[in-house]
């Protein structure tokens, strides 16, 4: 059974929980509370170097960090990976798209404004940059969705998954989603996907069950 | 045959034209010069609503953004791209970090300090943050070649390639390499490969032949 290391509260840890919840693969979640410092025991860096999460042991003793890196990893041979050469590279194109202008301008302004205490004061000088960038990528998500209704290979899939983590806290990061009427309904259309759950009610299946 | 629109110094740019030359796969270049603005023309834009390089059209009027997707979709069914279910999210893991950790950092100091004409004073209150996010890029990357020789799946892959684009460049971008002799092993490592082709040195294959 995978070990999934996780916090709570975090857009990319959510990526892998909703995924394995609706995959209906068990795992057995740690919460790493980055905010308490989890992250910075020796022994969470002899697991991964760069402290973060989320981290998934795939085998005893055998670690893969990176968030969408591991959707593909627990998604393979799935329809929500999809493996036609033009439709996985499409569902790419948006997956790293998302770690390149999302999750560094939605995704920092979110931890930094919402979740650290004091984070607003620390990281002023960066506001300005991260709501150019985050809204810049909604502007191009919004154009996609014109045409279409997901992300990649005309379905439901794990570039999807990726996108909604931050896209969802958009809200609470400071970004109003009032003028992206596709994103909005796109995001209604996430949310109804069959086993879909939210960031919040994402247990741990074995505790669960 | 693919055309590529690419800018000569860029790093995401030289991945692709790397990988095309050393899967010896002939294209057509059509040269966007960012800092003239080629990639804000409306034929441009209308291409890739990013106005991003690089671009690929992959068949007449299917166009993919996003460097490490094209990597994927050009050497997919080649031995630089791993399909082994591990291997695959192995190099995916190190092309996610790099586009998350290592272009927003080394690639933006090198596009500010070294390309644009007074990017350095537009961009001060930006390097330190660059510095810190870079140089623990290295770090991560100097740990993992203490017991690798390439990044992924034990042999040269489009991981490597996507690292070393702005690895390689890395002293130009600000960043001293001395402390870091894996890295720089690496780097030779990659260098030395067949068909190898330096960023100023690679040709569009079609005006070559």
């Amino acid at each position: 059974m995978y070990t999934l290391y996780s916090m709570q509260r975090s857009g990319n840890c959510y990526k892998v929980r909703l995924a394995l919840t609706q995959l209906g693969i068990p795992y057995r979640l740690v919460e790493i509370d980055v905010l308490k410092g989890d992250n910075r025991t020796p022994e969470f860096r002899a697991k991964n170097p760069s402290g973060r999460v989320p981290l998934l042991e795939v085998a005893a003793g055998r670690w893969l960090p990176e968030s969408n890196a591991i959707l593909w990893y627990i998604a393979g041979g799935t329809p929500l990976a999809p493996e036609d050469r033009f439709e996985r590279a499409e569902a790419l194109r948006w997956m790293f798209f998302e770690q390149n202008s999302m999750e560094p301008s939605i995704g920092a302004a979110y931890f930094w404004l919402t979740l650290v205490r004091g984070g607003r004061d620390l990281k002023m000088h960066q506001i300005e940059g991260w709501t150019e960038a985050g809204y810049a990528a909604l502007g191009l998500m919004e154009e996609h969705l014109e045409t279409n209704r997901f992300f990649a290979a005309g379905r439901y899939t794990i570039a999807d998954i990726a996108l909604y983590a931050y896209t969802h806290m958009a809200d609470d990061a400071g970004f109003d989603l009032a003028g992206y009427p596709r994103i909005r309904r796109w995001l209604a259309r996430v949310a109804s996907q069959p086993r879909h759950v939210t960031m919040e009610g994402t247990p741990a299946l074995e505790a669960a069950g």
